[in-house]
């Protein structure tokens, strides 16, 4: 092992920079050199790349974003390109790969890696939290503070006019966001894409709210759980409340990473480099049970990550 | 005078519990009562209010919404309504009462002013900016730093995807926080209502970016500036560059006030009070030429506070 | 078991008022009243307390602080003391105690549990992160953050003059946020009370820093890890570059609380009431592996936590 | 005019990227090259320069610090030194400086200005806010909105622990910041060094606050008006309360430039550079009444800026 390469893809979530520069100086630690490809798969696939040093990974541990940008790539997901990725890295002389990046990108790094000799090793970092085999993604602490800081401005609002918001999070299919922003917020009541809840549910609890007193409600949703205008009117005619409806956009994917996600950053980062110099392949690092470990990258790619429906319940508890 | 209310109404803005401490704090300072009406002119009207003090108001100053509440209110809107206020006043035994609120909030103050003996000042306080008789309100100065740092964040998505991003921020008719927020962030391009911008000025404008090397932009637009979704459409359209949308949404009313919003409640309520006590009726508070000033109500809501189009010059310089 | 009583005692740290809230709310859809005691242990002493609600507590969550205020007693580490206390404890009909708090409470809570009938669970919260029994308390997650986010503000100096920084965080006799901080803000250096770290091999590693083109430096120091001012002379002396010191105050024990921090209130208030209402008796609850746990009182007091020194080779090498 | 230069002295202020950025975009749109001396004046004495083009000023406008760097020059206090300076300025080409500083670096300009044929024109960058000529510098808003976040922080721990904390913010010769963040964080007491403040006259006020019902306090004190331990001392022999100190320290200096302070950045840099097409030497930008304005060097220079006294009437009435 002499040089490896890395590549970041997918979504990008805070703490990404902190997990390069973690990986470039472990690796230099090793002897090892370090290039980083442009644009996500399209960087591997057209050997667009750069060496990364220590000092040019100097000053990056607090950015958001990732310097070696990332896209989705059509091609990739065709066999094709899969070939042509394999065919590149071979050619550019890396021996290892770290993929730094959600579900999907391991999906592509499993099927780049029956094509390459070349080992790969994936580090999970999204803001949806929702990859198998680790118990958090680098960036989701920081996308949960960053929604929980717009929900706490909302409330002064919803206070303030004695209204309902209902507080949309990102997260198409999954609902780790939605219910670890919506418990720590305090939501009344949270709704996520895993369990159906019926709008009667909902109205429900909101009219029992009322009776204890409750003059305002923050509904916390994810985005692909259901239509929030359906829901605001369904509100607003059977209780006659005022409803407002709050979409927390992209800047959940941005942003300064919080302690958190950069102590993850620099574990997963360090770990990878590991794995590669130990000859692994095929493998993502995580934290499960509050340890640093490893899984086989197949078993996480085709595995859904169970959401706790404990921290559910609690929140209806702590919510009354 | 011996005894005034206090009244918040129409859309809160963080720095209006500062303002309700500094007219309490002053007032006591005067040997004056205060007492603060609840839910807006829905208070006034049905006499519904508190006394405030000293203590009352204390650990406020940095909270965000209103203690007093606020709503907005349909009965007030009608002679009617007015007429009962105006009897409530006389009988709560007020001589003086401090509006805090925007535009909307002082017409109807200035209609309850005529018929009313009680002396009426109002406070302008408002994340939208849009009082004329005052360079800055209440809660202007922190809604664009919200903004701002929202966009800071989304910029990092931007750069890392090399995508467009159209960011709604509040302001249905004026454009003075899409402005400011839009120029301090850095924004490629501002949309105001003040002005019409044509489609093809800013496909021009991006596209002379992209020869530039700028691989993202950031449109600031308010939301009052047209269509977010038909503007994306077209920039996809002809630039073949990835749009996406994000409407800053109620956070920006919310939250802890900036320490000029703080100060500005200080000065603005302080003054306020002073005002009363020299027995002035229908005047608001403001900042003209950054000292602190007084202008007749009825001329604060009869005129349109004029946008300062040499920033958006400004802003077009520096975003080259 | 019908009533239970709250007491927060020893250094506030935020998160504090999150599990306050979580205690009663828990406590109440368990059919159990809940009172505060006020003051920490000298409101157990004196019987100085208050009803908690679930109204009561609401609007708390994100407050830094405690609602049911702090002190440090000298009564209470007396023989007579404890035995006041278990005197009032059994007076005021409370079957169970829930004490939050750190270290030292624990201490004083399991001399107390000799003395008193009163079923008592320690819920560990404390910027420090030193109790025996729980990977994290409530509040240091806070105040790492706290930390961090004024390190890469004093970073931004520290390049602009090419200057040395010594910034001393909190940590009279533990490292655990200084390594945690240190580590996540990429300090060059982190000195912590639990290893002698010679003042030769800090001037060797910044002498080597320096050749390797780094022009600041970052030293982040337990506040009881050695003197900063000696330090700072003999970098001066030595290697001939200004250094600044730096001293974090007690900001990093208030603000509003992490989500994180947020979350573990909820967890360990929550199962603090769990574990009264199933008879159990001098407990701190914990995270333990990802999971939260019970640990005997007894042994948490009697345990030195040890810190994680893989954390400050990992540190170092990542700060190369 | 063809080639202007820029150069960041003194103390570094958060804003000052967006003022270098302001003035190469401007110059640039003027068809002016811009080039930017490193390290302050020992930069312009050694030519030590690189050009600033459009495309290399993106991306800073959020960044604190500065990235032409600044340092203290010994030298350039001296005749020599000036005369070097002068002599090099000549050799570069440069038609126009523009300096971005304090008091002190305008000082030094005024002098190299006698000495070189190259107009200088200073715009006003300092936490300090003590320069003549405007109403507030680059950097100030940002320094005292820090400052105030750390004091809500800290007033958290002084209300649970009902203890008197006396906060220590910048400021060695001048009250602005230590008045303005004292006002609008609700300080009790606010000691600048403009002022002799007798610690009778603290003392007497904490006890009425007391008497009042406050439980605990906030002094706000600038580092340079006495000494926070005989204070501290003093307030805890005659109150018998516990105090604690807090130095608020060079964090105040850095960060991401509040929305103010990029403002403020890029209207003043836009107007620098329009100084110099028009030919000016030896003057200042500024803030006066609202206005961005102008004023001699020398003027500044020369004259002390008053702190408005009517500030710390109005603190005191508010914190009542």
């Amino acid at each position: 092992m002499k040089k490896i390469g890395v590549v970041t893809t997918g979504g990008d979530a805070p703490g990404t920079n902190a997990a390069i520069r973690a990986i470039v100086r472990t690796a230099h630690s090793m002897n090892l050199e370090t290039v980083g490809f442009q644009r996500g798969w399209e960087g591997v696939m057209s050997n667009d790349s750069k060496p990364l040093t220590p000092r040019s990974v100097g000053g990056i541990l607090q950015l958001g974003g990732t310097i070696l940008h990332t896209s989705r790539s059509r091609e990739f997901e065709t066999k094709k390109g899969i070939r042509k990725a394999a065919k590149t890295l071979s050619q550019t002389g890396v021996d290892g790969l770290v993929v730094i990046g959600g579900d999907g990108s391991f999906r592509g790094a499993c099927d780049l890696s029956k094509e390459s000799n070349v080992l790969i090793v994936g580090v999970p970092a999204t803001i949806d939290n929702d990859v198998y085999g680790t118990d958090e993604t680098i960036g989701f602490d920081t996308a949960v503070n960053t929604a929980v800081a717009e929900i706490d401005k909302i409330r002064d609002t919803a206070i303030s006019h004695e209204r309902t918001f209902i507080v949309e999070v990102m997260g198409r299919n999954r609902g780790f966001l939605a219910l670890t922003a919506g418990l720590t917020s305090g939501a009344e009541i949270i709704i996520v894409p895993e369990i159906k809840t019926k709008n009667e549910t909902i109205i429900q609890t909101m009219r029992e709210n009322q009776r204890k007193g409750k003059k305002s409600s923050i509904v916390v949703k994810a985005e692909g759980a259901g239509d929030a205008r359906a829901l605001a009117r369904e509100i607003e005619t059977r209780l006659g409340s005022e409803v407002r409806i709050s979409v927390l956009g992209y800047a959940q994917r941005g942003g300064s990473p919080t302690a958190r996600s950069r102590l993850l950053a620099s574990l997963f980062g360090n770990k990878a480099v590991d794995l590669l110099l130990k000859g692994q392949d095929n493998k993502i690092v995580g934290l499960q049970n509050g340890q640093i470990s490893t899984l086989s990258m197949e078993k996480s790619c085709h595995t859904t990550k169970p959401l706790d429906l404990n921290l559910l319940l609690l929140a209806n508890v702590l919510a009354t």
